[in-house]
């Protein structure tokens, strides 16, 4: 049973404007094989990122995005369409994250995303931790990434 | 009690040459404000990441890298010193991953990776997998990011 979706806007929200249980989806990314190759050539350079023929002879068949460039992507769609500017004062980590089908050029992503926990921090009561669950999913519906991390949030001023 | 580490060199290794308790040291990478803003307009563009000003009114007190900046850093000081292009299949995911300290302009980095467990496939005994402890060093030695994640090789071919 989910709340309600809060109704204030992503970039007006604090940490209270967050409600436990809400499941939000948005963000249209389409995955280029220059995307793949660019990322990986400065960041994972492994040959099925960057090697067209060597990733045919790979396990995949065929070259895949590196891992971190569908967290990043991910990460991208959060913060146009989700993370608030006003409050979000950056993550202290993740508790899970699982690579479970390989992205593909030509592949469009877009995310689905729980607010799973909520809590005031105890030594800075004006900021609070909220836990989250990420679904980055392909055009097929096929999840590819689920992430389970933490974001610091400001809380809304005394008015 | 760490095993003496193998001697095979990281590009020829297979599954097998990745030893228990093995610790290595190896990278340095110079961040610079050019990359972390690059980085974070295409993937993270928080205030904090991309804009000088607004950083320097925000907790951290200045222009800070996104944490996946941080991690694909990591990557790639991992495939260009420890990942073996020879048996190296991929990563299924993480276990945790904690941003422990800012990562900034003028930051060296470089890696601290412990090998914590090696496990052969039930179904396909050609390949295992390797859980993997990673540390991002800063040049004053603070551990930036840690986690714990696992990486899937192909075993040694029968002679």
């Amino acid at each position: 049973m989910s709340p309600p979706p809060s109704t204030v806007p992503f970039h007006e929200r604090w940490f209270d404007d967050y409600p436990v249980g809400e499941v939000a989806e948005f963000g249209d990314h389409a995955v280029t094989a220059e995307e793949i190759v660019e990322f990986a050539r400065r960041y994972d350079p492994q040959p099925f990122h960057v090697d067209e023929q060597a990733a045919r002879g790979s396990i995949y068949g065929g070259l895949i995005a590196s891992g971190w460039m569908t967290a990043s992507c991910a990460m991208r769609m959060m913060v146009d369409h989700y993370v608030s500017p006003r409050s979000s004062l950056g993550s202290p980590g993740l508790d899970e994250l699982r690579w479970l089908q390989p992205v593909r050029a030509g592949d469009r992503l877009r995310m689905r995303v729980t607010v799973l926990e909520s809590r005031v921090s105890r030594s800075r009561p004006d900021r609070g931790l909220l836990r989250f669950h990420w679904e980055v999913l392909r055009q097929d519906g096929q999840v590819v990434l689920s992430m389970t991390g933490w974001g610091l949030y400001a809380r809304r001023p005394a008015a």
